[in-house]
């Protein structure tokens, strides 16, 4: 884990297979997401206290993923968690899924902050921005 | 489906199944969630309407579930909803899952209504009491 | 819906749901799965037919996901799935997700046949061949 | 944690709750298959590693579930498994879910060992039965 990177450990279980003996393909989003929600916690501002203090939330706006190579039942993944782009009212993240340094995914997500009322979006709060590490390049 | 048993039908797909080959156990709970869901939508009283008009939810407070035979993918359940006692501030229900007459599943759920700010238990709404069936006996 | 566009009503419940009010993201990939069964189950080659005759099964490699508002809870949704692209071993399929005609979410999902052991990519079975649609230009 | 009761840390995710700002309810039936996967682990007889040798697995055929208060977003649980009964071709557990030693949820399972095939009942393998503690009284 380098400086920038943030690496999360998820377990495989069985309600994460299906009867393809393999992961789920929806699944990896959840693993994508419990990664990010570690990764804001390690920065001290977790969804709940975002959400009281800003009366806003994170919705996903766009995702891509692409799948290399299952993941199965038992396999301890590190799912990682890298910011490339910040915009006004956005955050852009790279993100993946490995498997003993063997990549079996990688995703695109971009995250829209929005008041938790109607869901419209809203400047990035201050308190998060103080916070958020400078996007890598590459 | 007699006067009052209510039954909605429930495909399995490949996100209800696990490794094993078979529907992951939690599942079930959702199958019953569903029926019991739709059986309040024909009562006249869906969830976001009560929510919007009483401000209050129903949470689930106790369960059993026997599992007699696994269901597989592509299978299609019958999954029943009848309601078995009425109390001041909860409903108790007996559920089934079934496939081609065969019972693979059931349940008993106890569901109290709550406020939706606080969850603290609430006397069931007159909204619903007007148009639920009376509970069956045996 | 035209010839070639299939549509899949899906109902929205709770267990779809998350605390910001809406459907959970991963959610809709689960959607998008129930449609494209559902339209192979028109096709008369439903996933566990196939896997029994071929010992093959479909793996999703590429997903793009595009969510332009919220579906909540009760929403009633149309799932499209079309088929955009016929390859050796691979289909591309295009799906949406509507609620009242309004587009919710779109998605690009690329699917490979595998056989069912090592999950090696293998042609497509004639028997699928022979019943797809000739995928939609545009 | 005394000798006999296993202990597994479980964070709620946002794909854990739904619309009623709470953990799921099928959902909890989830962490308490994560703990005793974990603990199963701990007794060096993981699921697949059963699976493999003996061809066979558990599948879940009785439950009951009380819930006493909800878990939330972020909240870190804790979840036991604890041995209560070990019977020929059965595995009787309890378990509970709690937050600072406060108890959310209760539950008592019942596992069946099933040949992977036929999910027919088989003797508990030797492997595991030497590796089980014994069943606690109360």
């Amino acid at each position: 884990m380098t400086a920038d990177i943030f690496s999360h450990p998820v377990r495989v279980y069985f309600e994460d297979t299906d009867a393809a003996g393999i992961v789920y393909y929806a699944n990896y989003l959840k693993f994508m997401e419990r990664a990010r929600t570690e990764w804001l916690r390690r920065l001290q501002v977790p969804h709940h206290a975002l959400m009281a203090a800003q009366q806003g939330v994170f919705v996903v706006k766009d995702v891509t993923l692409q799948l290399s190579a299952p993941a199965r039942l038992d396999d301890l993944l590190d799912v990682t968690c890298c910011i490339t782009q910040i915009r006004a009212a956005a955050l852009m993240l790279g993100q993946t899924v490995e498997r003993e340094q063997t990549r079996l995914a990688a995703s695109t997500i971009t995250l829209v902050w929005v008041d938790g009322q109607r869901l419209a979006p809203r400047r990035l709060p201050a308190s998060l921005l103080n916070v958020l590490p400078h996007p890598q390049s590459g």
